[in-house]
Order: C-alpha cells, then sequence, then structure tokens
C-alpha cells in the first residue's frame, strides 16, 4: 500500500529540502537514526513539503545510508510531506517504493566521465535506467511521482565543460523514458546566472510543465544568484541543503549545496511565499549539529539574524 | 592642478573597488602606507580602474586613514585610474582636492538614525554638504566628480524599516544640489532582489544618468543576487572589496561588503565584461594580507579556484 501523494500547500515556491540524503551522504559520520528522525520532524514542523530523506544504495557503499527504509517509513507519517528518495537502480527503486516513499529521484549525469564515476553506467545507461524504473513504478504503484536530475548539467570538474544540447538532450530522453519532473542540478557550482536562465529557459521550451527544480551550489559563492536567475525563469522548485550541507562525493571539488536557511530568508524578504517558518528553520539546525557533533554548519542569515523589524509574509 | 578623469575602458561594468578605505577603515589595525601602496599597485595591475583609496576624516578619528593624501597622490600616479576619496565634509572635500583625487563620494544616510550616529549630521544637513561641496568642486576643480551614496538605502539596524519615498527624496536633494552620481547602498545587508529592482528602477526614473553605483553587502549572503538584480534593472557600476574586507563600524550589526573577486567571477562567467584579470585579482590579495597579518580574508572563488576550463572572455 503506497500512500496517496500529498497535496502542496499554495505556496509561491517549493523549497525541496536535501539535507538528510545529499548532505549526509556526504560527511563521514553517519547520524544515528533517532536524530535523523529528529532532525526530519523539525523541518516538517518548520514548514518544509518535500524532503529528500534518504538513497537507497548499499549499505556497503554508503553505511549513512542503511537505515534508508526506516527512515522513509517514518517521514510517511508526517502530514503534507513529500517524502523522496534517491535510487540509482530498480533494486533501490524496488526497496523505496516498498519503503513507501512518494517521490523517487534518479541522477543522470550529462558528464560521460562524472556518471561513470558516480553510478558506474553512461548517460544513455542511466536513460534505459529511468525507463526501466518507470515501468516498476507504473506497475507497483502509479502514484509515486518519478524525477530525473541531470548532474553536471553546468559543468564538470572532471571533463570541465558540459555543452547544452548534451544536457538538453538528454533531459528530453529522461522525460520520454517515464520521468515526470527533469531538474539541472549544479552539481560542482560551476553555474553562472546567463548559463542558469539559458539551459531552464529551453529546458521549459521542450518540456513545459515537466520542467523541474533547480539544484544550485554556493561553491563559488553564486548559489543564491542562480537561483533568482532560474526563479526568473519561472523555476518554481528549489533544492537546499540546512545549513549547507553537503555536496557530492564523487565529484572531486564539489562543495557547498545552497543553505536552506538563506534561499528561504531570499525569497520571503521578496515577498515570494515558501511556506516555511524561518524561526523554526532556524531552529532545526539544533537536531543536524547534535546528530552529527563536529560537523561545521553554514549559512549567513542564521549567523547575522533577520533584519530589525522584519515580518515574515509582509510585501518585499 | 587637479589631473583631469582618466578615460574609462569599454567594459559592460565598471567594478569600484573600495577595500582601501571601506575595507581598511574598518578592521583595528591601520595598514602601514607602503602595504596600500603595494595594495592599489596590485588592484590596478589587476584591471581595477576605480578605486576609492582613502577618506578624509580626522586623523584621531580614523587613525587608519591619517595617510589619505599620500594614498591619493600615490594613486594618481597610475594610469586609467579614477582616484576616489570619501569625505564627510567641506574641510576633508578641501584636503581631497588638494591632494588631486580625480572623485569624491560622500555618504548620506536615509536613516536620520544612522545619519547622527555615522556623521552628526541630518539627512537634511548632509544634503546642504553636498550643495557646500559642490560648489568647492565647482570652484577649484570642475572636472572632479561628485558622487552622493545613500546609505542605508534597503534598510538600518538602528532605525528598522527605511521608506523608500524618502531614499529617492533624498537621492533626488542630493542630484540637485550637484552630485553628478548617486548611488544606493545596502550598508546592512538588508536588501532584497525584488527591494533592489524596484528602487534602481525608481532611481533611473528619477535621475536618469545620474543613477550612480549599487553598493551591496553580504551580510545574509544576498550579496550576489542583489547585484544581479541591481545589473538586470541597468546598473553598470558595482562597489566591492577585496576579500570582502570591511563593513560600517558605526551600524551595529553591518558587516561583509560583497566580495570583490567573486562578484568578479559572476560577471566574467556571464560574459559580462570587467576589464579586470581574475588570476591578477586573487594575486593582490597578497599585499592585503601582508598589510594585514591576522585579518581574515573572505571569498569563495579563490578557495574554489576557476572552473575546468574556464576561459575569461569565452562567451558565458
Amino acid at each position: 500500500m503506497v500512500p496517496a501523494l500529498p497535496l502542496l500547500p499554495m505556496t509561491d515556491v517549493l523549497i525541496s529540502e536535501v539535507g538528510p540524503r545529499d548532505g549526509l551522504q556526504s560527511v563521514k559520520a553517519t547520524m544515528p537514526t533517532a536524530d535523523k528522525l529528529r532532525w526530519i520532524d523539525a523541518l516538517h514542523a518548520a514548514g518544509l513539503r518535500e524532503i529528500e530523506v534518504a538513497s537507497f544504495v548499499p549499505a556497503k557503499l554508503l553505511p549513512q545510508m542503511a537505515d534508508a527504509a526506516e527512515v522513509v517509513r517514518h517521514a510517511a507519517t508526517l502530514s503534507g510531506l513529500t517524502v523522496m528518495a534517491l535510487v540509482p537502480n530498480r533494486r533501490g527503486a524496488d526497496a523505496a517504493l516498498a519503503a513507501g516513499a512518494h517521490k523517487l529521484t534518479m541522477p543522470v549525469s550529462a558528464s560521460r566521465a562524472h556518471s561513470l564515476a558516480n553510478v558506474r553506467k553512461t548517460p544513455e545507461e542511466m536513460v534505459e535506467e529511468v525507463r526501466a524504473i518507470a515501468a516498476l513504478r507504473d506497475e507497483r504503484a502509479p502514484q509515486v511521482r518519478l524525477e530525473a536530475g541531470i548532474s553536471t548539467a553546468f559543468g564538470c570538474t572532471l571533463q570541465g565543460r558540459v555543452d547544452e544540447d548534451d544536457v538538453i538532450r538528454l533531459a528530453v530522453q529522461c522525460a520520454e523514458a517515464g520521468a515526470q519532473e527533469v531538474g539541472l542540478s549544479d552539481t560542482v557550482g560551476y553555474a553562472n546566472p546567463a548559463q542558469v536562465r539559458r539551459l531552464f529557459r529551453r529546458l521549459r521550451n521542450e518540456l513545459g510543465e515537466r520542467a523541474g527544480a533547480a539544484h544550485m551550489h554556493n561553491t563559488r559563492g553564486l548559489g543564491l544568484a542562480n537561483c533568482l536567475a532560474a526563479f526568473e525563469e519561472g523555476v518554481t522548485t528549489f533544492d537546499a541543503s540546512l545549513g549547507g550541507l553537503g555536496g557530492c562525493p564523487y565529484a572531486p571539488g564539489a562543495s557547498g549545496n545552497v543553505v536552506t536557511e538563506d534561499l528561504v530568508f531570499m525569497f520571503e524578504a521578496m515577498g515570494v511565499s515558501t511556506g516555511i517558518d524561518l524561526a523554526r528553520l532556524v531552529a532545526a539546525r539544533a537536531p543536524l549539529v547534535q546528530g552529527l557533533p563536529g560537523e561545521p554548519v553554514y549559512g549567513m542569515t542564521p549567523e547575522a539574524g533577520l533584519p530589525k523589524g522584519f515580518v515574515q509574509g509582509a510585501t518585499a
């Protein structure tokens, strides 16, 4: 029995929290399951309505994710939350569906070198994996959404430049193979706002409503500027990580997910509703820090505090 | 004898470096004059064509700026450089003109509380100061440009919200009093991109070509996003500080000028020419660090390095 996809609240943008997956799999320490659940509860209490909670990969490769099924089962009890899980292959998808995930996300790299390093498959082989997982989903749980995230869409530390035609072609192939959303990821922090506008414009022209999330990194400080550029091109879903936890362990030099706290502050200050309460969001750092003692957390808004007289929900 | 204003190179945007003034006056230590000159030389060698090199204030208030005249005289020997000096009053303007500054900048705060704390004058009294300095300039050195920077234009740590009508009215008064450029400063890091667009649009509607620079802070991580928003509204001059040095010592909680290195990377990656060589710009951190041992410098691009295959001046 797979629960129905919860309705999203009426907000201007959807912030998709990736910390419990992207963040936790990038650090050496393993957060105890009980801390993960407390952290996810706190994120949910802050108003997050989509959280990537786990990755279904073999525990010997990523011991941080050994409790993926338990984490998904718990998260699925939280009201109104879309529980997302990363699945690199059919076996992972099978386990994620069995645990009750509402949405599966698959990393499909536009850089051949990164794809081989990350999942040991070519981009073309990953498109076939998307097709196979879409078929599995259709058969087992047709209400579960399938997302493909095009990694290294803006450049790659191994390959350097990534051709924009390759990115768009791969995105179209993923949609044709059955992904209902295809997002673009700046896995290594190479993107600039002009490129972000150009690629998301092409993506929307090709895919319409199937054009998905912007997953930006802050490696060179441009994370929020790139999110702004994507927003101005009509993107409404943004990945971010609480405390900026995470990056990609298989892309050397990659670091720095966009910080959820700073991204939410930017949008809310602009009068763009996120549905997220900033004070509670900052409070959700406590279980993260408790579960990963010694791990640095980032974010300028939590450090500086909110502006004097700032009222969330007031006009920008 | 005041030298003629040098011609600006043909670039898409002008990055106005404020570190030697805004940065140095915010730190406790005083950089030795020889180090300042080496730093300014390195900035010039990197391609910066406007540098705010000093503040003409009494040395007992700001011992870091006691050598202002000597610094201006040296900077004025650098080819093609617009040497800018901050002047809070007529006495400062007189000394700056005598030293050979090409451009004077005056801080005029839109927040009454900040204005009194910063220069012990009301905004209205500062407009009269602009008028007096414009008259002095007309008489002594008509080729010298006069800029007014409206501080706390996006909010104030003392007063909180700053009315947008107050900001625009003050900007118009400064222009009418003789300032050839009027910029807007996010002195305390409260600005958001929607507000930046709105205020610069109004500024340009009111002042046309007299609408001046965007001076953004990165206090809450939004510095580059705010610069991007200003750029998209037609702003072409951006203040920034090498290594992110500086803030405003009289506005509690203010910190974090936009980092020149990250801002230049953003524009160059977008294909927007700055005339600045990124490798030489990063090299200009050496004399800064040498002259201010122990002072932290910021910047994500210098830490992460340039993207693999990145060629400055190639299309974005």
